[in-house]
């Protein structure tokens, strides 16, 4: 037993689980270990079946949530040379909405031989966008009654939310929703593994439930108008106790210190987002400072002092990033995955060969190359709907556009045109959040992106008009985890009483700065208005050619 | 000598010239060879130079045309093993417009030491695009004017033709204009150079240069109007003498029986263009059969009885094809050039290994991956403006869109609905025909893809709903000038007395028809209507954005 304390956290992003031990005085990260989830995203069919999934599944496997804490932990615990008695917490954030229906003992219905065979069993993850035609309804429904509720989330619900993605189970597999003791979100629910506690963390509840801190959840009656079936869902299925973040969740039980080599006892705050855990970890911990966390899709989190409603908006949850505060929330769905998709599916072999032998990834390659370009140079335009939006037009039946190609135009050309396109949808973010009286002075950029393309900092500075900072953790989930476990073991224990003085300690920004470019600011003002132009046109039902052929696709499919 | 007679034809194309032997009985092809020309297209910099050309220049090194002839001919007949005296005629057909200045004796300028180092020199050809200035200027004025003849170029001169070309010169290199004794339509200087006869012929003259049977060329007010120093550009650098197709236009020079290997003074018809010899050398030489002559880019051809104006199309010539008919002509300035630069510029390594493994060349893989899809599947709509549009909006600005993408998109979806895009411009061409009167119930198509695509030809059936059947040469630009030179000999040299007799007895068609699948023909119908709806959004004013980003790239270009 040493002087120093630790924390644990442990981030479980989409294809894998990322952890961190933390040096709790100084924000010193020790040691970190990631394990990639043994069935990874599950859209083509279950594990050992080969019977195709549903279009627009995205599943995973819960048990694979197990066997990250059983590799990393001890990795880090060996890694980091440090002795599990001067660990004090454990804390862990998760994607949302991924959730899962579990049985009485909290036991994952998939996980039982009667029903692993139904795809309904299994944890549908944050991009899982199948329930689509009943977010419409319920938007449409809502709207009808007009719910109070509905413009704190920007007017809609998304499909990639709880109700939703609960009722599509009621339609599609009713049997599996009569089987389910209860829904939950797998944040929640790898804090039951934890501690054997159910928490459930005003964070999720409150962005992906449709719970409200003053009000609770809509009224059984909105349910009901949804489905007779659904009036006791929240009763039935869910849970009105809702816990804020940082309280301590419960102590980790005999059975989870043995699989992971820490000591029983220690603090498990409740369950977190991965976006949200990212904001204090990236030193913001007040209004003004928007954090984007941009890996394969982009969260983007501003605090404010009152309740604001903004368009398309994902939510604003009073506490559910930084208590005392409210919490806005919106994002982009397809933000490093449009690069990869491009790198993957339209780079000609010579530019893999010339990375290659220049030891470079093609990305880095396509980087340099569209960084020599002047903006405007490469006369595309593109709006990145790839995976359709999420902010602020709130449509996952947006596809995805480039305009301007000729025989002339390049990879180079086409990847920064996407990567502008990007930015012109942060923008578009921005200037609603700013429309509603949401200030938005600086920037401070995490996740995986910001580190590796440095063009791409600079476009969104040129782009936005705004500083970029960029948070010095590389890992702002686990990290802004393992600030909550520290916070949830207490000052006493040798961690914090509260998240703003966890902030202070541990949290740091990188020295880099990216500055808007005048002259580069004023093209992209230019492109920003077409940007917007095509975005009306398409997004807000001039022309609806995106979803007739969408709706046609899945016609022919269903045909063939 | 033997009792058979052949003639040769000569296709100069864009990349290279092709020449064919043919017995004039039986149409049979005896020999082929092709010769790439030795500066391909000029784009980059001028042979021997390193300056960097200005934007949307094409030209070409006239020698290389010379070239062709030295090298094709003596291998057509040390190939075919046919001895010279069978030989009666030589034709020729060129792409068009493609132009150049030349002095007194016939020599291009560019071949001069005192002017080879100026772009202006070279020969511009059909692809160069940086007239667009003064063909858009040319068009107001002659609007402005109500100049009768514009309507028969469907309202819109090209940038691409003989005027507009002659001025930009004017413009931006007076002084090779001052130096230029004439300028000719390449297809008539080869014919110079083979006779030492300079005969223009009616087909580029009407086409590319607005000549008219009856009215000749606009009056030298309209020349001033466009720009004093163009009063007299007729008289001063053309010819008002025009001679008809199918005319011989003299007799093989010893010089260039010398070069060849050919007899000295056989037939030598007047020149033509490559797209309208194809219509007889594919048996058409009637209205209500539409020729599509489908390569880099596609050129439709149709016969009419009576002059007609039609929205967008390149011209109506009277004699201009087959004497005594009008002559449509429309085109798409992208289409294999469309599927060539995906294959370069958007295909990832484990396409190209796959095929190579195969045995396979990349189009043929996308092809039969694509193949296996239903129409509509892909949920992709592009528009075909690679290279700008031809007919029926005539705006080389317009540029490239593809809409629909998600992160499931691969090479082959894209790949297929490059294709459909080219389809529905097509569908958008033969609609305007017939809105004006002019029947199209039948489609031949020859030239380079038929024969390698047949998915291509199926969705152009399905999408235009007509049958489509292929023309009996793989090469209908060469045997469609042997079938001219054929007439230029005449009956009593063994050859023909008119274009339909020759199309007759040399022309076929081969056995394969593709006919439209009902089903296919519905999901098509849908998809052409949300073509036309983007066609019209970008093509007609309603949002310029293409035209924008055009002008602000060559802003920013200019700038750096």
């Amino acid at each position: 037993m040493s002087d120093n304390k630790y924390t644990i956290g442990v981030d479980y992003g989409t294809e894998s689980g990322r952890a961190v031990l933390v040096d709790v005085s100084t924000g010193e990260e020790v040691a970190t270990a990631v394990h990639p989830y043994g069935d990874s995203v599950i859209d083509e069919h279950l594990p050992g079946s080969d019977e195709p999934l549903p279009p627009d599944f995205a599943l995973q496997n819960p048990q694979d949530y197990i066997a990250v804490l059983q590799e990393t932990v001890p990795a880090l615990l060996r890694e980091g040379g440090v002795d599990p008695e001067d660990v004090i917490g454990i804390g862990t954030d998760f994607t949302a909405c991924t959730m899962l229906p579990i049985d009485q003992a909290g036991t994952p219905l998939c996980a039982k031989p009667e029903w692993r065979h139904n795809p309904y069993a299994w944890v549908k993850i944050w991009k899982h966008h199948a329930a689509q035609p009943e977010a419409n309804r319920l938007n449409q429904i809502a709207r009808e009654r007009g719910e109070t509720w509905l413009p704190r989330y920007g007017g809609k619900i998304s499909s990639e939310w709880l109700i939703p993605k609960i009722w599509e189970t009621l339609n599609e597999a009713p049997q599996v929703y009569e089987a389910a003791h209860r829904y939950i979100e797998a944040a929640d629910w790898i804090v039951l593994q934890l501690t054997g506690q159910e928490k459930r963390n005003s964070c999720t509840a409150g962005y992906k439930a449709i719970w409200n801190k003053r009000e609770g959840y809509p009224d059984d009656d909105f349910f009901a108008a949804l489905d007779p079936r659904l009036r006791h869902v929240v009763d039935d299925k869910l849970s009105r106790h809702i816990y804020p973040l940082g309280d301590r969740a419960g102590s980790l039980t005999p059975e989870m210190a043995e699989l992971t080599g820490l000591k029983p006892g220690i603090a498990v705050p409740v369950g977190n987002v991965d976006a949200h855990v990212a904001v204090p970890a990236s030193t913001v911990t007040e209004p003004g400072r928007l954090v984007a966390i941009m890996g394969t899709s982009t969260c983007i989190m501003v605090l404010g002092e009152e309740e604001r409603t903004v368009e398309g908006m994902c939510g604003v949850v009073e506490d559910g990033i930084i208590p005392g505060l409210f919490g806005f929330e919106a994002g982009q769905s397809c933000v490093g995955d449009h690069f990869a998709w491009f790198v993957e599916t339209c780079v000609p072999p010579a530019y893999h060969e010339q990375a290659h032998s220049r030891g470079l990834n093609v990305h880095q390659l396509l980087e340099e190359e569209a960084a020599q370009q002047e903006p405007g140079e490469h006369g595309l335009l593109a709006l990145d709907w790839w995976n359709g939006n999420r902010s602020i037009l709130v449509d996952v039946d947006l596809t995805g556009l480039l305009l301007g190609a000729t025989l002339a135009t390049g990879p180079e050309d086409i990847y920064r045109a996407l990567i502008e396109a990007t930015a012109y949808g942060a923008r578009v973010i921005i200037e609603g959040f700013e429309k509603s009286g949401v200030a938005v002075n600086e920037i401070v950029a995490c996740g995986g992106l910001p580190g590796r393309n440095k063009l791409l900092m600079q476009i969104y500075a040129d782009v936005t008009g705004r500083e970029i900072k960029v948070a010095g953790t590389a890992q702002s989930g686990a990290f802004g985890s393992a600030m909550f476990a520290a916070v949830a073991a207490g000052n006493e224990a040798g961690g914090y009483d509260t998240i703003f003085e966890a902030a202070q300690k541990m949290a740091t920004l990188q020295d880099v700065v990216y500055r808007p470019i005048p002259a580069h600011e004023a093209v992209y003002d230019q492109l920003y208005a077409e940007y917007v132009k095509l975005h009306d046109h398409f997004g807000r039902g001039a022309n609806d050619v995106m979803k007739r052929l969408k709706a046609l696709k899945q016609q022919v499919l269903a045909e063939s």
